[in-house]
């Protein structure tokens, strides 16, 4: 994609920020260049100026990375860091008895944005990431965020594509509405093959002071019967830690 | 402090990220024009800039804080994401027996960076934080970096100020040289009181494919006989982190 022709030196130096994923966290300034649609020479004037201020760092083979000190800037006030705060030991406390993954995640836009991951060696196959995104129809968190989400949230989820992973997925207007009701009648998401035949997904959600929905709390474990005795675990925990979230705003500490 | 006259977008945008901290994550605009020596009129157009492309973000009150889509993108290429997700599984068994904290840490320019620190309800007192700074000559993950850096690195600090937290910080040239000696020749550092009075830090160095110590593994605890037994499980887990670094590298997984 060609940028627009006047664009601002923060609109380029975000849409290089974007080049970098978790699978490519490394890049050459041309694979820059290729994946921004800047000119190489523009995107080598560009990467030199964001290292000088810290944003980019150089390995010694000369590729470009995310730099430390921006990590540390963002990261030391992070929006996410507090509520992540909150709910470390709860989560670590159902990483102990459940094993497997253990998740905190936040609505962003119109998915879910997962801010923390505990994973145990050889648990069940899991496609969220510490700063990964999914879709909020799919996934046990974006269930319990859409279940409690904006009226005009749903309506434009129902009404976009509902990607069908498996053939257990709610890929359809009708039973993702059913779904979205039982989710906030019972007070949980179970999603037994929604993204991956063999997962399943427990989610509950973590309220603020004022009892709105501010993160979802979630386990994957393998799908199987043995996982329904889970739910209390993660009800509990998810409670927890809207114990400590409220406790927070109410000391006046920033709590999302 | 005022700013240089012609400076780049980029400059003001990164004095304006390094305006918030832990303490202070929200900043009105006013503040932040203050923090950062711009004018009123520039800082609001900056933030506004900033805010268009998901660097920042507004709260309903007006207050600025740094954008979840920032946070996003620097976490998910992050340089420190992959040697969090090595080292996690031995600080998570760590915790769970030794408790207070157990943290793991990076040399960063002159200080010790915290990459990331699991924490118990009612724990010793500690002043580290995730992305926060310690010292290098006070600190035990600090002494283990720097007995392991390169020597220019030591000699800076050595000739630098050394200050004393307590009485027992290594505050003297001659000390501190010492102690580095023995840091490497028992291969951990154990640091009663350095801090404070209270608390006592461990740490072994963690070491990646080429040998090179790369981060230290740390517990800080309550300042008294007992934690000469914690010594083995810290340099049992920092080995463990070591092993999985050499094995993501072998297997050409980024590991830094």
């Amino acid at each position: 994609m060609k940028p627009p022709h006047h664009e601002s030196v923060l609109s380029r130096a975000a849409r290089i920020l974007e080049a970098f994923s978790s699978d490519e966290p490394a890049l050459t300034v041309s694979e820059i260049a290729r994946r921004t649609g800047l000119h190489v020479a523009t995107a080598s004037r560009l990467v030199g100026e964001l290292t000088a201020h810290g944003f980019l760092s150089r390995d010694e083979d000369r590729r470009v990375r995310i730099g430390v000190r921006l990590w540390e800037l963002v990261v030391r006030a992070s929006p996410a860091l507090s509520l992540r705060d909150a709910a470390m030991p709860f989560m670590e406390g159902v990483h102990d008895v459940v094993g497997h993954h253990v998740q905190l995640a936040v609505l962003e836009g119109e998915e879910v944005l997962f801010l923390e991951r505990l994973s145990a060696p050889n648990a069940v196959i899991n496609y969220t990431r510490i700063a990964g995104r999914l879709p909020l129809h799919a996934s046990s968190s974006g269930l319990v965020l859409l279940a409690h989400g904006p009226a005009t949230l749903k309506e434009r989820v129902l009404a976009g594509e509902l990607t069908a992973y498996t053939p257990a997925t709610p890929a359809t207007p009708a039973r993702l509405r059913a779904l979205l009701a039982e989710v906030r009648r019972q007070g949980y998401a179970y999603c037994p093959g929604y993204v991956h035949d063999d997962a399943l997904g427990i989610a509950a959600p973590v309220r603020g002071a004022d009892g709105t929905v501010v993160a979802a709390l979630s386990v994957i474990v393998p799908n199987d019967r043995s996982a329904q005795a889970i739910v209390p675990v993660v009800r509990t925990a998810a409670r927890g830690v809207s114990r400590v979230v409220e406790t927070s705003a109410a000391r006046g500490t920033a709590a999302g």
